[in-house]
């Protein structure tokens, strides 16, 4: 499938929903990638099943504190460089590349070097949302080796990462990206086809788009942008979706530290609602406790939107003021097992609560 | 020439004397050659001319905050793992290794190198004494790319670095052994034959030998080591040696951040000397002032001495109520270029004194 330029607006939609407040501005990945069709590039979309097994996928990516990205605007060939670094080191050609989250401008970075490179962009990824660390992937998840890694910044300097621990890899990248000013752009998590088929979460890309798609369409047709999107994520592996508060935006606590947007968010109820919603994030949304009850905790969706428009409300982007509904989705299976919860689940972020599913929450909320 | 047990313990000597407080350690190089020879390696240094203008040479070194060291001791192949990251990317072998500085631990860290893999060790080196900073390197002063280098820690994990700045160069590689744990290994400014033979401060390593010696033979002698030193280097292009101060350590500020140590030593005089010796160092000694009247600056080379038997004192090493003497000495006319000086000179370390001779500023005291 080739993507249009329609479609990329509506996947950067998508893809900030996904990326549950984090994963950095989809708007700066859209114009990256605009500017990369425009220069005559495309970007052809290509399914896991359509990857030889023995054929070389190396992810591409940006690292960093979305709060940098927004006043530290990427050159647009960082990340090819990082694909570069990787190939020449591996001493192989790349046969694709593809995103190591779905959410925010981490979904049309692969898109820029696919469009820059002539490369197919698999729709796939390794988190199935954003996730704030390299770690935090089902490639890691089912025992992919991140390294070796490339790591570029705007001015071409790169590091090589070799480590037998992807922890160590996050944490040392992390240093690097740090030192790079707080955003730079990866290659990682290299592999072939026969194990993308087995540790990728499928199709991502594509409920981006379908997302996107879905609340441009309500909009248009004047309908609840939210219960349709309720409606079409009822029929992808991220069935459940449901709005969990509706209020104006009155406190964001916000700080980039240690390569890290770390704060929280508090929304005071609307109408007959008299609570107040906080939100603890880092990079993306963690959890929502409503008077001290747990509302929806990661790695389950925990999305901001616009009350009126239900545009995704990124974590940079949070206002005092702001009407929103806050709305959790469910996760695919292969993201809640005990696997995935170990890396990625409530404990891994200093969480003291522990995984409840939207499902079982909302339906004990509803009693 | 092949190095002997004996020539080791005067090379370390010699080396902590070079290392002007800083470069770490030379005990626990020397432990490390001392198992690398005992393993059944052997030691052979050659000279710069020796070297054929083509050949590869990759310089090795320890990289961080001395006072790391102490607590963090390296397994011993971290280093040759670095050179064969660099030699894998390079795709080249290492016709020898070389010291990057002639003080501390990185006089003994290419021994190590060089006694594992069977490979010539130069003597010569691109600092002249001890720095703390990849780029205060005549290697860089004189045009020579850092990377690409190679940083390695003690499991192995490594990231190799490629910058078009050596500056760069030195911001990441730093961040990169902080979050190894401050102290690390490396190997960078390959080059060859050809280039070292301009670049390098020559015959750097038999000058550390031969002062280690001569400190040996003076107290075996029971001659004044002081006297001996200053006659010794009076036939090397370290030409000029004075003693500056003689007094009582009172007082030792020092802390480790942003991986490296720095802080300040207090020397109260003895005798008819009622001053204080204000030594400033980060990593090495910087500066020595006495009642706010310069006595020395870098990159002449300050070294703490104790009183009686001439043993250099690392930084780390400095403790209330050691009697020591202070000892300045002149650095070669390859060091005191304006391109060098703006590289390793006073306001390179944010000093805001310039550059005077340790000979001028001794003429004038005597004056």
């Amino acid at each position: 499938m080739k993507l249009s330029l329609e479609d990329l607006e509506d996947l950067a939609r998508g893809a900030a929903f996904l990326g549950t407040g984090g994963g950095g501005d989809p708007y700066v990945g859209r114009l990256m990638v605009r500017q990369a069709l425009e220069a005559g590039g495309a970007v052809e979309i290509i399914q896991l099943e359509d990857v030889p097994d023995d054929a070389l996928i190396i992810p591409t990516a940006m690292m960093g504190a979305p709060t940098v990205l927004v006043e530290k605007i990427p050159r647009g060939d960082e990340a090819v460089k990082s694909l570069r670094a990787l190939e020449q080191h591996l001493s192989k050609k790349a046969y694709a590349t593809m995103p190591i989250e779905c959410g925010g401008i981490n979904s049309t970075m692969p898109l820029v070097v696919g469009a820059r490179l002539g490369l197919p962009v698999v729709d796939a990824d390794g988190m199935g949302r954003a996730f704030p660390e390299l770690q935090m992937e089902t490639f890691h998840v089912y025992g992919v080796s991140g390294t070796p890694m490339a790591i570029t910044n705007e001015y071409g300097d790169t590091a090589l990462i070799v480590s037998h621990d992807n922890r160590m890899m996050e944490w040392l990248a992390r240093g690097v990206t740090i030192r790079m000013g707080g955003a730079a752009y990866i290659a990682e998590y290299s592999m072939d086809g026969r194990t993308a088929k087995r540790v990728s979460v499928p199709r991502t890309l594509s409920l981006g788009l379908q997302i996107g798609r879905g609340i441009r369409h309500a909009r248009e047709q004047h309908k609840d942008p939210f219960a349709e999107l309720i409606a079409l994520l009822r029929a992808t592996p991220y069935q459940y979706g449901t709005l969990i508060f509706e209020g104006k935006l009155v406190d964001v606590w916000r700080e980039t530290t240690q390569g890290f947007a770390r704060g929280r968010a508090i929304i005071a109820g609307t109408g007959t609602n008299a609570d107040k919603l906080e939100i603890v994030f880092q990079n993306e949304n963690l959890v929502a406790r409503a008077n001290g009850q747990l509302k929806a905790i990661v790695p389950d969706l925990i999305c901001v939107l616009d009350s009126e428009t239900a545009e995704p409300i990124t974590t940079e982007a949070l206002r005092y003021g702001q009407r929103v509904k806050a709305m959790a989705v469910s996760v695919p299976p292969i993201m809640r097992t005990p696997a995935a919860l170990a890396v990625f689940g409530p404990h891994a972020f200093g969480l003291e609560e522990s995984f409840h599913p939207i499902e079982s929450l909302s339906a004990s909320m509803a009693r």
